[in-house]
């Protein structure tokens, strides 16, 4: 099953450089794991934003959250999660 | 997989009351149905409205729009859904 | 560039049942011509909702109105678009 | 009488790790305790939120509003109650 | 246990004189019931607006819902239901 | 005149127990000053919430802030007045 | 007391011209009498759109709602009203 | 003076088609107008919608209003005005 | 031009007593100034918040600016502007 | 293609002046430079708050977001951007 994924990160103003780009390699890395596995299929920018969008597969929603979950960056991010069935005309 | 289901029908002034009858008669018996499947686990209404929620079970979402498009009173309802994943203490 | 675009199509109550055949043949046959033009490249249902999310590339949002309006249903559809910028994993 | 409980919980960032630790823990045992009382009756979890909905029996919102504020972690939960009526299918 | 109920009426512009008339006068009627029942304690106008703010008292959701919806403007009433937990200072 | 008052209490995450302590004290004191001259007719939780509706009567608006502005715990309360109009049927 | 009121009107498509006519002409005559008492002390247009706000006095809510009922155009008017505090540079 | 506007046009379902195209070759003539007086600076459209965004300049609101309320479409328009402010670095 | 003003001001919590009164002083000196310019009309305070509306009068958007940021508070302010028209009765 | 953009900065209560006053100049020479490129084409107030309107050209929405984000004081800003498609009066 496919969602629609939306998050935009904050990390608090007092977090130092250093922890900075440790977190985000760390999150680069696990993103490319999810897409391998197939988790996660396509990530756009809102444009302006520190948001992105993303097409997730799933079997289900708990599976979802613990893919997302698992990101390095989850404890700053507010997720907002759209579940997507399929159009007659691609079935 | 679990999905929380809101509704709300709004069948309009024009529609004379055998069919309005004849409607909420199918509707009934439709909801039955999707009952004993297991598709329709719960349904609580809203207190005061011409609403209700409803927790319903469905493999995924397409699965889950197939079942709530074929309520007879479907094209007259505003639905949302919203995706539940299990809760640990619950696994 | 792609675009997001979500659309809930609402055919006036007074519409007859051969008008709407119509209207859903003529937009199904114009949506599969967008296909093959690649200007839609995706389409999901919204689960419950008489909703599309649609993933739609463009060379700009004059071109992608156009397209839009030319489908047999925008007279009655509420549209938004949210431009998307490529995300650098993808780039 | 049945209510629909969303909470989101948001630790403080200064909060260390040991007393986050020791607050899940009775958190999850105080949890525990409300649904062998018949409080709490199903819980689960907002895909890629720190957020769950619950379904809670109370006799009414005064006693509901104490088991809420019962949980160790309700200082820093943001709560909305929604209240439910019998369905008369469910009557 | 106490309910703070908000309601806002539109009857169709299409309804002549003597059915409003008649609505009207067996609403009244009816507030007038429920008031003696205890079911009804205290009613509001909101200023500049065809809407009012009730405080309820009903045994649970279920039974306020049979009140409000024995009015007989309710078909064209939105109603929203907040429910009222005691002050420990009232207590 | 009635006004429906609804207020939410944020004490600032790095104030000490003891003056937590001394401020519901105080605010405890002055509601009750507060219902004696009349001033607060009613109380209710908002079930789940560190918030509180309250029925109060003012001559007007400025005494109704005056009144407000006096609650010891008014620099931390986000608060929201609605006027009330009496309803005819109980005029 | 000080009220700030917004307020649009709509009136249905189907009024004829005539019917238009007479009621703006109402309108403007009772807004006139409101100005003379006192009631009605500025009125603005909201650009672009069919609505007004306008500062009114009234010993108290139910007054003023008298007051708004009054106009001929209020079955077809959406009105919001805020009470108004004196402040203390005015006093 | 420099104002936002935007606005969304919403002919009525039963107005025919012959009244429809005379009044869009009216609107498009005073637009014509009002460009020419400089009222007018810059238009777009809302991509997928039946709006527009347009750059209007005007004395005040007062003339604004006027030149807004002189577009043959004007009853059917929802309008939502933004004033501008010259920013230093154009000044 | 007329404006209606709305502002909100929420010094941060860790400025000291001293600078709080002198910013509450600087305020209100300047407020006299603008209302002496004629660039202030009316002020009302929104009863039980820290908030104020005001009635503004100013060349144009980019006058009223800087009238606003003269205020000493206007860095913790929160403010909303809305453009007023003359109404046709007041012309 | 064009853009609508809109923008409100805050930068950290806890930044020093220096800080402040050096980040300023870096975005009114960034800005320069972006007007001088043509990516920049107009830029307003918004008034009585720290936020801009800007209208931006850009090829599309990844060479937008790129402009956008090479603003010194981008990590503080909250961004909205909206797409805009040629009016046919101007084409």
């Amino acid at each position: 099953m496919e969602f629609l994924v939306r998050f935009e990160t904050r990390l608090p103003d007092g977090m130092d450089e250093a922890e900075r780009t440790r977190l985000k390699q760390a999150e680069r890395a696990r993103a490319l794991e999810l897409r391998e596995e197939g988790a996660l299929k396509r990530l756009w920018r809102v444009p302006g934003r520190r948001a992105v969008i993303g097409l997730w597969e799933a079997p289900d929603a708990t599976a979802l959250h613990d893919a997302l979950a698992s990101l390095p960056q989850w404890p700053w991010m507010d997720v907002t999660v759209e579940p997507l069935a399929t159009h007659p005309q691609e079935a």
